[in-house]
């Protein structure tokens, strides 16, 4: 297991251990001490012989060996020759306590180069610096400041924020979520949620991962140690930050479309994470995760003995995309038999208000043994007649002997149910204060189930297709271009295989018209100047023009427009281009996030683009399949599917249209930006067509 | 105080009181002694001398005078006799506990009409039957089946679900949150929300009304009651049923897009009543309105020692429409005088990790000091220095000192915060488990404050456009049309001063040919068929015909398709129509709903209604004012305003017509249905078009 003398080590030296009550290096011993770690203990402190009835080492080169892990709380300054000493020492992991580092300035990052530095070349694996250290309940070590250690259990749970693990932990307590590992990452100076991911994976205590980010840093490493965890067991992330900013300077639709959240919702259903979006999520989905078995397929029974809770689980259920099960005969006979006439068969089963815990047994009987029940919500308020501790007590039971299906339970009230709540907790039970959390949880477990099971993309081979644009993007770099020419742009995504009508670039009017000539009518002028990004903006674009006497005019104008615009301009020429047939008007385009990489866009396009904003989001590589779900996923689907008599959309060849910008993008680093609006659209069988590129390159 | 036979009464008779534990006739009297009640208490039990060491009464006729208020457990059967004789008794209540009426079919209903008819007859006002009965803290008061006597307070809570209340009042007891009434309305034959409303907007012991609602019976008299109480006190619905079953028949396009929960929002807007989504949301808001004053103005503080959850409540804010406040300058030197170097002194207010109860206080004083807070969100997490309960006692005593100050607290944690919870607890500072949901219920005080001083509508006068439009719809009755003709609907919005173009039906094709002529092209032609409802759909109309061989053809191609969709169709003949000029489309529509009355459409038109369904709705009245809110309300709003250098559309005409259509199905109860689909909307002063129009008729 990676990081092994991190969360498995068999001794562990507190260096900088102390004796006064409250400082960090005498609450790190005490946490250790009463946490009842099994292996060896050993403070280290020149100035105290002995620490809370322990023998103290001057250094922790005196400790007898072995040593995998220590525990740094000494002043930043002294922690890079603890560092080297602890390499001396063959310390396989630290953990820096210690704050004073990056956080501080640029003192403190100088200090915590040095520190890398020390482990890097010793061979140590750092947490930390500014942390508040490891909790591994499974070990019984909690080589933390962070208070006591919480219950044991299957969920690890990293944090980039100390204070908010704190309150996580302490939460726990109260909710008998059972942990495996806390791990406090601090600065992040080396061990940062990538190696926490792979170790966690092969961890078998841990049966749950969540995670609390502010920031990924490394977006690659992140998504394949996430992609890789998510296939043996849940990861949950929740990220802070979800408001956009709005500070980067964005030229292209795309970008302008993209906050960052938008990168990270992306790269999270990209590595198959499930996102809570509150602290609430992240203990609901935690507790479910880590309890239940995920659900396995759609099929949902709701039990209940009131109607309005049972109302609100299927109005949710609905809103979830959590299909509810369809019983079968037998398992309706069989209620029909043992509930009360009044009683209520079809999903959801109201036993009504005076059920005792046999009636409670005698329907979940029938549900457990329908095959197409693979998840039961059990709801409960605390009527006259009602034993809810009781109730409890069925639950647990005939749960325990169906343990491939999920059981949730939502036990409504206060006082008189608190016995029933403890009682489904000791069964591992988990009991959500209102019908809609429950459900909630059941839908992030569908999340899961698709997320774990998707296969890999299924990439098309494009070196013929490279080879023939790369000269095009090496000519446009030389030039020192940041955006590639109409023509150029138009030449690389056709290597592609992506449609462009037919043009040609006009250094003046007379060349305009030759061209046009040679094109076809009806064509499309659009001005070309490197001062003018958006060029419907200034009108500097004409289309649907059907004759030379047009043309003539329309150049005339659009360069009249363009000097209005900017008096001193510089205008290359004009950009004649055959129409695209009419279609229906889509947008691919692609942002570069500076974490995760190539962020594709696809949506309505043309005028509706920004302002219905119907866009959604993939990292790349996406392939056909994936391609063919983001199109059904857009809200105006309905419009390219067709609506209203209209015939289908080519939707295949949007799909393909889709697949090879991934592929372009992805063979081209240097492309940062690309919007290809409009991409017409034809019907069924007719193709598209990019009716307008722009390439966006730089770096290197 | 209306019914206060029922919330206050003098002296109360238990008719069915028993002598045996667990029956409600026991138990209703152990209720009512236990709760301390200090008016008479009365048995009334012809076979028992004497219950729980009271005087029994053979009847209520033989109990001492005055009794205000009955409670009944007797069999249904006795139930109506029983009433007769609290009539006779001088009784002004009766809360009939007792089950078998129209819940228990056909019979059971026959027996509450029997009831309620001897109710009425005998001046008695009853709540039931099938109910759980009342709770009156402020009274001690418990007339109920329901359990212990929650705490006292500003919430009164009234449920159609017994069993949902009782589990919400057990609840109540766990959180804190103070109750004045609990009323569980059961069948509901007499006493129903609109009653409670209007009494407990008297009742000065209620400071938020919460309602459980599963249906509303007479949608006038609740939106009116609702909407005076909104006036001098929150009203907080929690609506079961939000899912659409999708089972009524539908026509139109509005009615397509209207399901019933759409009604719903409507009117809860309309009366300005706060929609809880979930049980939780209802606990949430109950408790911020009822223990905190409510935000009267934007600016939030947000004050914190952990970075963590400061980001997750500014994303809630952000996405929920909560403004943070803008410190002035004396604040934020204020703040940095008595503030670490390392704070955060820009809202969020980060005191850092080690900030003690001290450093609290100076904040807050900072804070509550600032013109511009007028309300707080103080983040606590328990990390190693933090005294929790210290920082309570602080934040309750100073907010204490600011009773204008809506101040909300997050101690997020288990053990390590519960003394502090229960400090802020009893100061009557709400505490939230996350961020988001202390945000969440500010969001829920804004949208409280603009509902309750919003201004009643500004009505046009509509006498000349009523009369105009008389005649053709009491046409279009006399030759029972469910749909009034082409023609007819044009004229009926023509005189509502909603321009459409000039049209007419000719019966053949050398008709609509003269008819254009006299029109001028190009025009629109429109099959006229009382089987067809979507002409689009059968091909049944065509636009932009620009010259009389256009039209010939179009004609014959109408025909054919009309023909060809169903041949024995019965044809009245084609309506000619003007081109309207080109526009932005939109939809105005109008649904009736059985409870609400009617249901005003508006969104983006033509082709994109169904698929993007961006559309909104109000119930009518809806005057010039709403209207120019609705139109900015939908997700394509940009598009009108003017979006890429298009300019803004004729906003004024939209909202003018919106308004005017509000006016003309108010006018006539006749109009079942309407669309104008699409409306054409010129530029800015250019007017607006109703391309077309479908008005369908029926009722009295």
């Amino acid at each position: 297991m990676p990081l092994s003398s991190l969360l498995r080590p068999r001794a562990v030296a507190v260096i900088g251990a102390g004796r006064e009550p409250g400082k960090v290096g005498h609450v790190v011993l005490v946490n250790l001490l009463n946490g009842g770690f099994d292996g060896g203990i050993y403070p280290v402190n020149p100035r105290a012989p002995e620490i809370l009835g322990l023998r103290s080492y001057p250094s922790v080169l005196d400790v007898p060996p072995p040593v995998d892990l220590a525990v740094v709380a000494v002043p930043a300054r002294a922690v890079p020759d603890v560092v080297s000493e602890c390499a001396e020492a063959g310390v396989g992991a630290a953990i820096i306590i210690s704050a004073g580092f990056t956080e501080s300035g640029p003192a403190g990052a100088a200090l915590q180069r040095e520190v890398l530095d020390r482990a890097h070349r010793g061979g140590i694996r750092l947490l930390g610096p500014n942390c508040l250290g490891l909790i591994s309940t499974h070990e019984k070590l909690n080589a933390s400041f962070a208070g006591a250690m919480p219950p044991g259990g299957g969920i690890a749970f990293v944090s980039q924020s100390g204070a908010l693990g704190t309150a996580i932990l302490d939460r726990a307590t109260d909710d008998g979520l059972g942990i495996s590992h806390f791990v406090s990452v601090g600065n992040r100076a080396d061990i940062s949620e990538p190696d926490l991911l792979a170790a966690l994976e092969e961890d078998s205590a841990t049966t749950v991962i969540a995670l609390y980010l502010e920031s990924v840093r490394d977006g690659q490493r992140f998504l394949d140690a996430a992609g890789s965890a998510v296939r043996s067991k849940p990861v949950i992330a929740l990220k802070a930050g979800t408001s956009d900013s709005g500070a980067r300077a964005v030229s292209s639709h795309t970008g302008s479309l993209a906050g960052s959240d938008v990168a990270y919702e992306a790269a999270f259903r990209h590595a198959g994470v499930i996102r809570a979006r509150t602290v609430q999520d992240l203990f609901d989905f935690a507790a479910g995760f880590s309890q239940q078995p995920v659900l396995s397929a759609p099929g949902v029974a709701i039990l209940t003995n009131a109607g309005g809770p049972a109302v609100m689980a299927t109005d949710a259920a609905d809103g979830e995309g959590v299909a509810l099960a369809s019983f079968d005969s037998e398992t309706l006979t069989r209620l029909r038999e043992v509930l009360p006439d009044a009683a209520a068969l079809y999903n959801p089963v109201d036993v009504l208000g005076d059920a005792g815990p046999d009636r409670y047994r005698e329907a979940l009987e029938a549900l457990y043994a329908d095959p197409g029940v693979r998840g039961v919500i059990v709801l409960l308020t605390p009527q006259a007649m009602t034993d809810a501790a009781a109730v409890a007590r069925t639950v647990v039971d005939r749960a325990s002997r169906s343990p491939e299906v999920t059981t949730l339970a939502c036990f409504m009230g206060g006082p008189l149910v608190h016995e029933a709540q403890r009682i489904l907790a000791a069964g591992s039970i988990p009991n959500y204060p209102t019908p809609e959390r429950a459900v909630h949880t059941l839908a992030a477990m569908h999340a899961y189930v698709r997320a774990s099971s998707a296969s890999a993309p299924q990439l098309e081979e494009t070196s013929a297709a490279r080879e023939t644009a790369h000269a095009t993007i090496a000519r446009a770099r030389s030039e020192n271009r940041t955006f590639v020419t109409e023509q150029s742009a138009a030449d690389v995504v056709a290597a592609y295989g992506i449609h462009v009508p037919p043009g040609a670039l006009a250094a003046d009017q007379a060349s305009a018209l030759e061209a046009a000539g040679e094109i076809g009518y009806p064509v499309a002028l659009k001005i070309v100047s490197p001062q003018i990004l958006h060029k419907s903006d200034v009108g500097g674009l004409k289309v649907g023009i059907g004759s030379p006497a047009e043309l003539s005019r329309a150049y005339d104008e659009v360069l009249d427009r363009a000097r209005a615009y900017a008096p001193d301009i510089v205008v290359e020429g004009v950009h004649v281009q055959r129409m695209a047939p009419a279609g229906r008007e889509v947008i691919i385009g692609i942002d570069r996030d500076p974490v995760f990489g190539p962020l594709l866009m696809f949506g309505l396009g043309g005028v509706y683009v920004e302002v219905l904003r119907d866009v959604i989001f993939r990292l790349c590589p996406v392939d056909m399949r994936e391609a063919e779900r983001m199109i059904t996923e857009i809200r105006s689907f309905g419009l390219l599917r067709g609506a209203r008599g209209q015939p289908p959309a080519d939707l295949a060849a949007v799909a393909t249209a889709i697949s090879r910008v991934s592929a372009l993008v992805l063979d081209f680093p240097q492309i940062m930006e690309l919007d290809i609006n409009p991409l017409i659209v034809g019907n069924h069988g007719d193709g598209v067509w990019a009716a307008d590129v722009r390439i966006g390159i730089g770096g290197t």
